[in-house]
């Protein structure tokens, strides 16, 4: 911090013209990319999974002092063994608005030997060249390649919109600005965990957390890399499936076509779940979804199209959908296999019967479809075709008793949420963010991916609104997850704006 | 070898009794058990899987030296960068047949964290307690438990013949015994390879190999523990597919159900390919299979049943084959899924759409399948099921043009063989195993593991039979790999009495 106080003091001359706070607000940035860039690296450097609870307390202590620094009365919001959370505040004086900023800084499981470098908690600058992407070296003067990126778990999802926040209150402080709305600050450490265990903290903080609405700063911007608000999410709920084999691996050509091979047991469980082109085979999966209402389809349709670039990009010759929009794919519920474990393959296969295997599911729900209903479906599509069902390892007695056996332990689960584009805080939102871009900001009606927002609403009774900043090829919850350099620069000017402008752009209600 | 000597020294006043020879050997082995499994544990040490080519060469090299402490003329037979094969030859002064004994010193892959232990190369001894296998020094003096276990790769498949062939010459030598009959040792390295480049070595090598029959000393003895000889095999090929999804793995909430999913496509693959009793699906695969003939079945369904108790060890609840006997079963081509790789599941699972997913597949064939129809079928269904079919990586254009593009590598194919129960070689062994039990051997017309038996057929045009020492519970193939140690005893007795006593059994061919 004394080394950006001393660039600071250097750059007062310059900040304090005539220019437009939003241009002010830029050329400090420009001046000091380095530093902010060094500043997230260092962040990005303290490992984040779930697992590692020492490392996500290390997270957590670190984001307060990062507030502390920038003035903010910040503070751990404890949560007996679970991951605390960071809050923060800072008063406008004379605000009639308060509005919380939500972002988490857990990040998703890695396998290191999977990213390129093996080191997911090593940022890296990178450029591409051609189809790779190259290291280079973390400059400490003059501008950065917007197109560089930064390579580290959590980088995208969802580091980059804490130190973007961060960042913007210290490009306010810098060019002589100050919030024009209350802010409260939340970054919680288990979001990749479905914040499992974040309901009594709400309900015993719920006075400390009392606001207007929350934003939540989290998920990517457009494909088009056009800003967005998102006024919904899918929910989410993770199935871990374990289909019993023989109790030791089997020679194949001894045993094979009569021990049972607990691949095919599996590959036949999964295609009885979900077809191929994404359609969900469980009986009355689809009785609760409320099909996209025609405005609604009409918002979507509206979106920029990058279909056919994210195809061409991806290398996908169809996609699932008979050849449907992706946005509006993503208002229907759905079914993702996200790995299957059966014994080994290519050098390490054995001509062998596995023991067993494993599959893993998440699914996406849609408004009003709930957890339980879709964990009674699951199960009683599983009983119909032929499983026995266990909750916990299966008996010898069980695994005797029944040809087919499957070890059903259930994810954490969370409901979809949606609000109305006309809630007080989304035009506020989309007004602000108008205003900076210059022409209309991106207005979705739901996002694909998840986010615990149901639990927030039912808990705290508040509207919450979605306002991503990571670019949308960051590789979230894969290897080589990233930020886009220029997402941050555009992040640090958009919480700039919202927390000067915002207030301005609120609907004041007529009584 | 020193140290052997002397016991033996020790030794020679309790043999040379008028014992019969069968019994002297099996005395002479009880005085010295502990220096048998000594040195059958320091083979093991040394490692033996196809990717260690260094150390596949320190096994070839150490049969030599064994062989030749035995007075055994063995040497290397080189062949270029695979594997050598040990080639050995002790002339029976007087005999008219030659008999060549087959093993093979190279092991099955192994995942070493998978294993007891974690040390597949770490001959380790083993006592069941319970349903536990407890760590045990080896003795140094005294008897064995017959029923302990030596656990290492290779110690069941095919290390364990090797070991009974050698100490057997040691006790024919101790208690004044001689082979009568010409005997010719053909180690090889490369059986877990499919023995693939063998063939032009047999070629070369045509003259010095002749001989009136082979034993393939390789698979295990029946699962009642009594001893068999076996008149055929089951042919066996590797298939290796890899599935392509999107070229990074992509977020499945954002994503999902637009983006396919390699997983599925797999499960839909591989489900299409076989069903979960066992029948293979693909068009026209059992037009070529020759059903067992009312003698072959006659001759399985006398063997002894031990089909309840494999399913009550291994925890079956229901066999493949809708109740069939495992010992017709084997007489059936088999398709067994060995391994699917996608994504990661449990701890590992992140919410993703993975970019590939790979299954690893072996089949097992019966006579007049050939692997070339297998070849021309599959790839024939698979593009009747819509895949795009390449056999290098596929390129970017052809990504983008096919909706399922799908990787095909094929292992090497051996076609099955089996000779007929009246052939001079099987009347001569099934004779001497009858006279050394008491009892007749179990003579069973197909085995339904895989060795490349069809192989020397066609290259030597000799007759070849399979025998076999090792427990049929010795987890061949898969982690924990084991020989139980009755099995070695009983194959010094088998491999002393072949020896000795085969050469009588021969039927006299009248001109």
């Amino acid at each position: 911090m004394r080394a950006r106080a001393a660039v600071f003091g250097l750059l007062l001359p310059v900040v304090i013209t005539g220019q437009s706070a939003r241009d002010q607000i830029r050329q400090w940035r420009e001046a000091r990319e380095p530093q902010i860039v060094q500043e997230f690296a260092d962040f990005l450097k303290i490992p984040n999974v779930a697992a590692d609870t020492q490392n996500l307390r290390r997270n957590a202590t670190e984001i307060v002092a990062m507030l502390a620094r920038r003035g903010v009365d910040a503070r751990l919001l404890t949560n007996g063994a679970w991951p605390p959370v960071v809050y923060g505040e800072l008063k406008a004086p004379g605000a009639t608005r308060t509005i919380v900023l939500y972002a988490h800084y857990d990040g998703q499981p890695v396998d290191a030997k999977e990213w390129k470098g093996g080191a997911p908690f090593t940022p890296t600058l990178r450029d591409q060249r051609g189809s790779d992407w190259v290291d280079i070296p973390f400059p400490t003067t003059g501008r950065l390649n917007p197109e560089s990126r930064i390579f580290a778990r959590g980088a995208g999802d969802d580091k980059a919109p804490i130190t973007a926040i961060l960042t913007a209150l210290d490009a306010l402080k810098a060019t002589g600005q100050r919030p024009t709305i209350n802010l409260k600050f939340f970054f919680e450490g288990e979001e990749e965990s479905n914040s499992a265990h974040l309901e009594g903290l709400l309900q015993r903080n719920a006075n400390l957390l009392r606001a207007d609405a929350w934003l939540f700063c989290d998920s990517p911007v457009h494909s088009s890399r056009q800003m967005q608000v998102v006024y919904g999410v899918r929910g989410a709920m993770g199935l871990e499936l374990t289909v019993y084999g023989p109790t030791r691996a089997m020679h194949s050509g001894h045993y094979g076509n009569w021990v049972p091979n607990p691949g095919i047991l599996v590959a036949e469980l999964v295609t009885s779940l979900r077809n191929a082109d994404g359609r969900i085979l469980i009986k009355d999966f689809y009785d609760d979804v409320v099909p996209p209402t025609p405005a609604e389809l009409k918002a979507v349709r509206a979106l920029p199209n990058t279909d056919a670039a994210i195809r061409q990009d991806l290398l996908i010759g169809a996609t699932e959908g008979n050849g449907a929009l992706l946005a509006e794919r993503i208002m229907l519920p759905g079914l993702n296999i996200r790995g299957l474990k059966v014994g080994q393959v290519e050098g390490l296969a054995a001509n062998a019967i596995a023991t067993e295997a494993k599959a893993s599911i998440d699914f996406r729900l849609v408004p009003k479809q709930t957890p339980e209903r879709i964990r009674a479906l699951v199960e009683a599509h599983l009983n119909a075709t032929g499983w026995f069902v266990t909750h916990a390892a299966a008996t010898d007695a069980e695994r005797l008793a029944h040809p087919k056996v499957v070890r059903v332990t259930w994810g954490g689960g969370d409901e979809a949420s949606r609000v109305q584009q006309d809630e007080p805080v989304a035009v506020a939102l989309a007004g602000t963010l108008d205003e900076l871009l210059g022409k209309p900001v991106l207005r979705l009606p739901t996002m694909g991916g998840s986010l615990p927002t149901h639990l927030f609403e039912r808990t705290l009774h508040v509207p919450l609104i979605v306002f991503p900043i990571a670019n949308h090829d960051d590789n979230q919850h894969a290897k080589d997850e990233n930020l886009r350099i220029q997402n941050l620069w555009d992040g640090i000017d958009a919480f700039a704006a919202i927390m000067t402008r915002m207030d301005t752009k609120w609907p004041r209600v007529v009584p």
